[in-house]
Formats: structure tokens, sequence, C-alpha cells
């Protein structure tokens, strides 16, 4: 058996997902639920837009992070966290794991980010510095796992992480009730495979798409061959989700049919300026994809009620230059 | 009598606020409440943001232009409106004017920004160039009133519009409940009267404050000797803050003590650069200065429940380098 089949066998279900949306609740922002005239316009559809760029740590990660953090019990939960991430999960899990009173280890590529690395440490975790590939990272959260006897919470394979990201979508849909479509970024697959379980287990009929950079498009490659890709080299500016979609989420993407989009940077980044004028949000590249994806399918969408996650809002202000 | 006085005799009360409130609820947004852990830590207190950056036409300015336009009868209405401001309220006015189908008249100064003036034809006004003085926009705005009937909408000195901003704290206390002060920023004075009007409406014991640009300090200096301040050359980057306070709007902040406090401008930018970054809103600088205005007086909210009016997100993209 490979990896990929062992991994399906620990699907997680529509009920994981309701249990993690109770474990978060005092924990997690209940984000609002904005709409725009303009952008409905833009797209001639009905948006109703999650902000989860509003959420405790800017983006939808804290979910999945605290739900597996409150998952464990007292004595695992003391022993303290840890994963490899030098973006939001790794913030996320610091924030999380301080909610418990508990310690965070976060394993990070010597290259990464300076801003990225404090708002991590800021959150009180504690970084481990390793070689900028996927393989030292493993390596070294697993050193400290050893070590430390911490648990590992895997930024997007993990269940209790997946059906944690779910809980966002459950709330959009108690707030805007029935939708005829809801769409997610995908990178690593947490968002839009607990999106699937939670929107299916509210509603089966619920059309579910995932917006994906064309420079980083395996989960639109892996759903077109049913294999899914192990390797690529990532080419987008939206650094959180340059990921390879995880077993798990590649198998409930498929298992829900969720329709991946591909979109290019330059679409993105004027979707993303389209955000900041129209809705006022400061989201971040891998979030504005959903909306480029919303432009570049008009035909897809016309005339439907849409749920859009926006992910997140942690972006580089330094590097940001509209001119 | 000089007109000062003459104003002050229409002085607007509570009641008029709560009829506002009426009017427009099926116009203008509900907006979101936010909190962040982040700021209450930085400034020492507790504060609720009202998100006017998040309402229809992009500031609260929306509110009054809305209250003005649904004010009159059918035959005046039908004559449309007619007011002068080259930023957020000739948007507003625009826009109100849409929600009950009628013309309006926005007199802009010659040399207006192109993309504001494109926001307010956006809407569907007509622009009426004018050369860049006061005393030239009063006049056009006249001739275009004598010439059409339509009615005028100052911005700021207008009883309707004053109590329309005022719903905004209404908004904010309904759902924050008991506070101990507010703060807007105060320009012209439309929204710092109309939130003391509203805030006093339902709570005396609330402290008011508002935050004025040191390079345009007319309410400060007014509020110090009593007399209104009516000639100022202002040097400020809060472009909605650069008006003189208006007659009425000087007496109601007289009425109801409000404490202008007085900000410098690069601490206006380091507070919209953290409410970017903490709050993934876009504010513009004149949203921007109540943050500087909490962290630079610290202690005089320490501990305490504020609520803040988050005036509004109309930023220049083009021009906004936080490097």
């Amino acid at each position: 058996m490979n990896s990929d089949a062992e991994s399906a066998a620990a699907l997680p279900d529509f009920a994981a997902v309701r249990a993690a949306q109770a474990r978060i609740a005092s924990h997690a922002h209940l984000t609002p639920v904005l709409r725009s005239r303009a952008l409905d316009a833009m797209v001639g559809a009905e948006l109703w837009f999650k902000c989860e760029n509003l959420q405790r740590s800017g983006a939808f990660k804290f979910r999945g992070a605290c739900n597996a953090v409150w998952s464990v019990d007292d004595a695992c939960a003391k022993r303290g966290f840890v994963t490899h991430s030098s973006g939001n999960h790794g913030a996320a899990l610091a924030l999380a794991a301080r909610t418990r009173g508990v310690s965070a280890h976060v394993i990070v590529p010597e290259n990464a980010v300076r801003t990225k690395l404090a708002a991590i440490q800021g959150y009180g975790a504690e970084l481990h510095y390793c070689a900028p590939t996927m393989a030292a990272r493993e390596a070294m959260a697993e050193q400290v796992r050893a070590e430390t006897g911490a648990e590992m919470v895997h930024p997007f394979t993990d269940p209790r992480v997946i059906c944690g990201q779910g809980t966002a979508a459950l709330e959009l849909l108690e707030h805007a009730g029935a939708l005829d479509a809801l769409i997610t970024p995908v990178g690593g697959g947490g968002l839009s495979a607990g999106t699937a379980l939670a929107g299916h287990g509210l509603d089966p009929r619920l059309a579910l798409y995932a917006a994906e950079p064309s420079g980083a498009d395996d989960a639109s490659r892996s759903l077109a061959t049913g294999r899914r890709v192990t390797e690529q080299v990532p080419d987008t500016i939206c650094d959180g989700l340059r990921g390879i979609i995880g077993p798990l989420n590649f198998t409930l993407l498929q298992q829900h049919q969720v329709q991946v989009l591909t979109v290019p940077d330059a679409e993105t980044l004027a979707a993303m300026r389209l955000i900041f004028e129209r809705m006022k949000l400061v989201v971040e590249p891998s979030s504005a994809i959903v909306l480029a994806a919303l432009l570049r399918q008009r035909e897809l969408f016309r005339g439907r009620r849409v749920g859009v996650i926006l992910s997140g809002g942690n972006v580089e202000l330094d590097a940001l230059h509209f001119a």
C-alpha cells in the first residue's frame, strides 16, 4: 500500500467538522461575512465573502491549528506542539498553543522572510532553523518531536487541521443561508478539503471550486489524471499556495468533485487590488486568487449565490506597490 | 447676529439622529464592529472599532448624505441634489441620490484627484468644475442650485448630514453595550457633532474625543478660545480633515464638551500601517488618525472601553508605499 491509500483510510467526516466548530468556538473569531455590490456586478453573481483575513493570526489557519491543539488530552498538550511552516500555519499553531498555555516549536527554513518569523515568535513559539528543503524540515520536525514529545500538527494533511479549516464554510453557510457554490484557494488542500466536507455536509448539491496558481497547478493536474502529483517547482507570488496537495486532501477533493480553476499571477494581483479598493480589506495574494478565478470564469458563476473564503491578510506591506 | 448664532438656533437633537437611523436603515450597511487584541494591548484599553471604511461608498459620509436625500419630499427630490466636495461626501451624495433614482450635481475644483472624480462619476453624478477656492465652489453650487432647483446638501454643516453621521455611533453603542468613551476624527465636524448627539443621547456620561491633524487644528484652537477659527491654511496628509469646523458643529462640540486631540501626520501614517497590519483593514489617513490619538494619549484611555469610528477607506492605492 502506498502512503496515499493509508492516509485515505483515516478520512475525516462532517461530524468531525461539527466537533471542531464546538471545540474552537471560544478561541476563534466568528469572522464577518461581507458583500460588495461592485464586485457582484463585475462577476455577475451574488458573492458572500467570509473574511478569514480578519481571523486571529490573520488567516483561516488558526481554525485548524486551534482544533488540533484542543483535540488532545492535557498530558499530550503539556508536551507542546511542533510543525514546519514559515507562513500562516506556523503563526497559527504558535497562537493556538498559547490559547492552551503550552509551548510550540516551529521549524522554519534559514531563508524565511524575517517579518513572518517575527510574527511566529510574537505569538510565543520557539523557532528551529533548518535548510530550505522539505526533507530538512521534516527531519528537524521529527527530531524536535522525538526530543520533546511535542505533538506534530502538519499544516494541511492532519485530519484535525482539515476539519478545523472546514468550520469557516460552516459559519458562512449558517450566515448566508443556501448557496449554489463555494470557492477557496488550494495549496496543500487543508482549506479546500475541509470546505468540501463542511459544504457537502450541509448541502450535497453545492458546487465546489478551488483556485490555484497557474505556476503551482499540482492539484489541477492531479485531479485531471487521477494521480497525485508529488513534485513541482512552484513559480507563483502566492506564497501560501506553493505546497503540493496532500494525500488525504487529494482524496477528499476527488470524492467531493471539487473543480480546480487555475489563475495566472497577474490576474491575482489585479484581484488583490480590487479587494483593497472595493472591499477595503487587506488580503494576501494567496487569498485574492479566488476573486481572480471568479472573474476569469464568470460564466460558471453567472446569477449564482457564491460563498467565497477570503483566506488571509498577511501581506508584506513593505513590498506592496500598486502603482 | 453673526451666522454662527443663527445656525445654532437650528441645532439638531437626539430624536433627529434616531429618525435618521430609521430613514437610512434600508440603504446603508450595518457595518461590522471589530476588535484587535494587539491594538488593545498597545493602547492599554478595550477598543471597539466601528468599520465605516466598510460602509457604502467607502466612508461614513454615506449616512449623512443618505439621510439628507431621504428627508425631503418627492417633488424636492426630483429636482436633484447639489453639493461641493471632491472627496467622500461628493461620492456619498452621488450614491445616495442614486438610491432615490434622482440626479446629483457635484462641484469639484479643477485640480481634484482624478481617481476621486472617477468615483463620484461612477455613482452617476454630474461633475461641475470650478476654481480651487471655497468661494468659487460655493458660488458655483449656488448657481447650479438656482438653475436646477436642486437641493443643497452641505458636506458637514447641514443638520440632516450631522444626524446621519451620528447613526454610526448609535449602531456601535447598540452593538458594544456601555462604553466609557467615543473617539472620531474631526474636520468640518459632521461626524464628531453627530457622534456627540448620538453618544450623549444614549449615555450622558460618555467621554467624547475627536482627533485632529496638528497641521489643521482649527477645532482645537476654536474650542480653546471659545471662538470659531474661520481661516486656516491646512498642512496635513489627512485630506478629509482639511476643512474648517462648521458653526453648528462647533456649537455642538462645545455643548457636549468634546475634547480634541491633535496628532502629527507621521503618527497618523504609523497608525495607518498598524491598522493595515493588525486589523487587515484599508483605512485612509483621515481615518487612521483616531488610533494615532489613542496611542499618543494612552493615559486618557487606560483600562477604558472605547468606541472608535474608523471613518473611511478611500485611500489612493497608487500613492501607497509603506517601505
